[in-house]
């Protein structure tokens, strides 16, 4: 099942996706909602990011190949950052360049949705808290996240986390193309098999520390292949089974 | 004006503090409330962290002397960090000991909360986006800061961080005492007047790449004396103007 959340005639509202037509909810994905009885075509609405998180948590070198890329070791236990909620946009969004940094990576990758309150979730359990999945993109600010040492700055700007385009609900993640794209050419491709901790090892090492609730996400990791972004590219985000998430990089 | 957000007959509310007594408001400090009429005597209600913020920005380093006691210089520009919404307790929420760390310790500390949006605000109109000023403890994981290198799990986890009793909204923040006490013994003793960077210029850092939204907290760092927890103790972090918050170490 895919799930949207969308504008349509100045309202937001939540919907359920099927052969290019959105069925309506009565309230958000987490309530065991009820379709309102309108049916809207996609083409008639904008997509917006299809979760409001309360945070996001973000897992730092989990793809050996990216790494690598940076000189480092696979970390022993996932490396994990928060992205305020105020991080987050959604499909077509612009991307910002903001003026504190002279340089703006992508980091296209799998994204999970939590569905329930979830509080020391063992791994084996780690699904029945997952509502679905989508697409992310982990915008960093490269030359902050060296010089700050701590990532907030870097990881955290306003419109660094673009989500979206749907939540994917019958996903198995274990197996899945990340493609990342700039102006169509091809500069991440990786499988979700290669994630040095795997959707269901994340969910139990961060619920065990912090309570993730409906609508949280976490950013599964990023694949090799991260560069700048320049502006009026056209990133896209492709995770196998899921969609495509395109963002415009803002012209100065 | 003293600002208070809590439980009363099952019910959470917010209301203004006045010799021993809240009147209560209609919403919360964000709306311009008005009085609901309610009159309650302080001591026949629990007081709860004085707002849920969005997200929670800590400041590291921030008093000479405590970066010295890490063997740290302090930084060129504010080293910032985040702390979710979960995080956060109130006055008398007990400080739990997380299985995961064999050190966790109190820091007293300034906090600033936030009352309209702020983004890109300069530091000489940052005193009209600050609603008032609480305490705050930054709970921390002291083994896993080092060890992880990111502070999202040492800073981050449920509990680690405790707010209030309540918003002094008249308090000038340059040159206040915070004081932390274990147990009754003193343990930290500094003036705001020594931190490196001030209420205002945190605003115009922070502001500058994250949008700070009404209740947002920004906790501005902690002097020298930090120190370890027992199961048991009794932490109080006092700021001048202000007031005391006080929270049990949970027994194991």
């Amino acid at each position: 099942m895919r799930l949207v959340r969308y504008r349509f005639a100045d309202r937001i509202a939540h919907g359920v996706l099927e052969d290019g037509v959105i069925r309506a909810l009565r309230g958000t994905f987490f309530e065991d909602p009820l379709p309102s009885g309108e049916v809207v075509p996609l083409d008639d609405v904008r997509l917006l990011a299809p979760v409001l998180p309360s945070k996001v948590i973000g897992v730092g070198k989990n793809f050996p190949a990216h790494a690598a890329e940076f000189g480092s070791e696979v970390p022993e236990e996932p490396l994990l950052f928060f992205k305020p909620s105020t991080a987050v946009s959604g499909p077509g969004d612009p991307i910002p360049l903001p003026p504190i940094s002279r340089r703006v990576d992508y980091e296209g990758e799998l994204a999970v949705v939590i569905g329930r309150v979830a509080r020391n979730v063992r791994a084996e359990d780690a699904f029945r808290s997952i509502l679905g999945y989508t697409c992310g993109n982990d915008v960093t600010l490269r030359d902050l996240q060296k010089k700050d040492g701590q990532w907030a700055r870097a990881k955290g700007f306003d419109g660094s986390c673009p989500l979206g385009p749907w939540i994917e609900t019958e996903l198995d993640p274990t197996d899945v193309r990340i493609e990342t794209r700039v102006n169509g050419e091809t500069r991440q491709f990786a499988s979700t098999r290669d994630l040095v901790f795997g959707v269901a090892t994340l969910v139990e090492f961060i619920s065990a520390f912090t309570t993730l609730l409906p609508g949280d996400v976490i950013l599964t990791g990023t694949p090799e292949g991260v560069g700048p972004l320049a502006p009026g590219d056209r990133v896209e985000v492709e995770v196998e089974g899921i969609g495509v998430l395109a963002n415009p990089v803002e012209a100065r």
